[in-house]
């Protein structure tokens, strides 16, 4: 998918949501543990009921591999299930690899050949040469973890390197990388506040936001910030949709969640 | 494993030798693609004629995870070879995995429990609590980056934070995790130079070296910086082994060139 279309869907739609499938047999509804295949059987339920509001979905590939075989064998269903009944919608597997040239090449293969996500996270502490892989597939996006949600994010993402913290090198030298307009970044929602610096040095690029709801970040604060005239921002919420009700009725609950945020986002979109 | 079980090993068979096992279709012989399961078929054949020579084996999981399911049972039936056939060798998951706390639990889960694999690589981007998920498991062993044998490691693991490179900070940090006895670090045997002062600060910990052969490093170089008293170190080589011969005597070329390097080790050993 290019950026183009994924711009025109958050029009069409009035979403710049993205839904976490990150599924976790201890968490789903206990009757669905009686389907052939539990983590599909929750996620098809979970898109059929959101898909109209929402914009790309984020299937966590730990929750996946957690399971073996048959983890892998839901995400290969669930992603092609996506691609095939919705294929306007912006599939990100956020995988955060990354290794040196040749075996990035294989991870880029698997993500997006064999499995043809849209997109796929990637760690920069190895640099360029474990990122560009990923790049030179034309149409499919790297999206480069900046600034993450997470407390530990202050270990070193924000610490000074040459005068400038750590994660506003890694936007400014990721830019600089062959076919960085295949690169997308992952922002913490949780740091709004840091999205106007880093909009300075990636006016365009799409941000996926993870830490809406369940970590804390508040969405008007995002858009404030980190909105550009194209949107592009990626707004991700997971356990605060997907596990709002565990009860029979989940699916049901899931979209009245995505659809409160979806709201929020229109009221944005048009003021 | 314990790493006094793994120090016992090193010095029975007089080898600190990792053999990479990073299987791709391409390059593996060709009358292998007749075999049901040509990754596992090869993965066999290497360790049946190898496994005296070396302490440890390492699967990167891209190699596999290109395969798709296919791929992701050959390595399920690879690490079940391993640990019924020979316990007492060390086994790394090259995975290079970290995500926010939860998430980092279930790749520990996936690697740790399901695979029962003794080790897994990650990496520091996401800091402290990406990573102690990984450290809470008992006996099991979690191999942080550092210092990266690709030239993408001078883009950001070089340069100076807070007056001090970043992977020496990310050695410093790490040390003060919980659970950080259960730490070793991948160090790239390109910059040997570089492990003497790494040796200051992780004076104990086990270094797993790659880039050694293919990728250029040094042996005795690696050695004279990186040793210590329990020696410490697992050197790494994949392709310099696993690919010296695509022929039908692959096993046997691959033996003798881990033969020369255990040869070489064991004359380090014995000085």
């Amino acid at each position: 998918m290019t950026t183009t279309q994924l711009i025109s869907e958050i029009q069409k739609k009035q979403s710049f949501l993205c839904i976490g499938l990150d599924v976790d047999l201890n968490k789903i509804p206990q009757h669905l543990l009686k389907e052939e295949d539990p983590i599909f059987a929750f996620n098809k339920a979970v898109i059929d009921a959101t898909h109209h509001l929402c914009v790309a979905y984020k299937p966590n590939t730990a929750f996946y591999e957690a399971y073996g075989i048959k983890g892998w064998k839901a995400l290969e269903k669930t992603i092609k299930y996506l691609n095939d009944k919705h294929p306007e919608i912006f599939t990100i597997a956020d995988a955060k690899r990354g290794d040196i040239g040749n075996t990035s090449t294989m991870y880029a293969k698997a993500f997006f050949e064999d499995l043809a996500f849209d997109s796929v996270t990637v760690a920069p502490y190895m640099g360029k040469d474990s990122v560009e892989p990923f790049l030179a597939f034309e149409n499919k996006h790297t999206i480069l973890l900046a600034l993450t949600s997470n407390q530990g994010a202050f270990d070193f993402q924000t610490k000074t390197v040459d005068g400038k913290e750590l994660y506003k090198q890694v936007l400014e030298t990721s830019k600089t990388w062959k076919n960085a307009h295949n690169l997308m970044y992952v922002v913490g929602a949780t740091k709004a506040e840091y999205l106007a610096d880093i909009r300075k040095i990636i006016p365009d690029s799409f941000l996926l936001v993870p830490g809406v709801g369940a970590q804390g970040g508040n969405l008007q604060e995002v858009c404030k910030y980190g909105m550009n005239t194209n949107v592009s921002l990626l707004i991700n919420s997971s356990r605060g949709i997907i596990y709002a009700s565990n009860g029979e009725d989940f699916a049901q609950v899931a979209a009245s969640k995505a659809k409160e945020l979806q709201e929020e986002m229109q009221v944005i979109l048009t003021q």
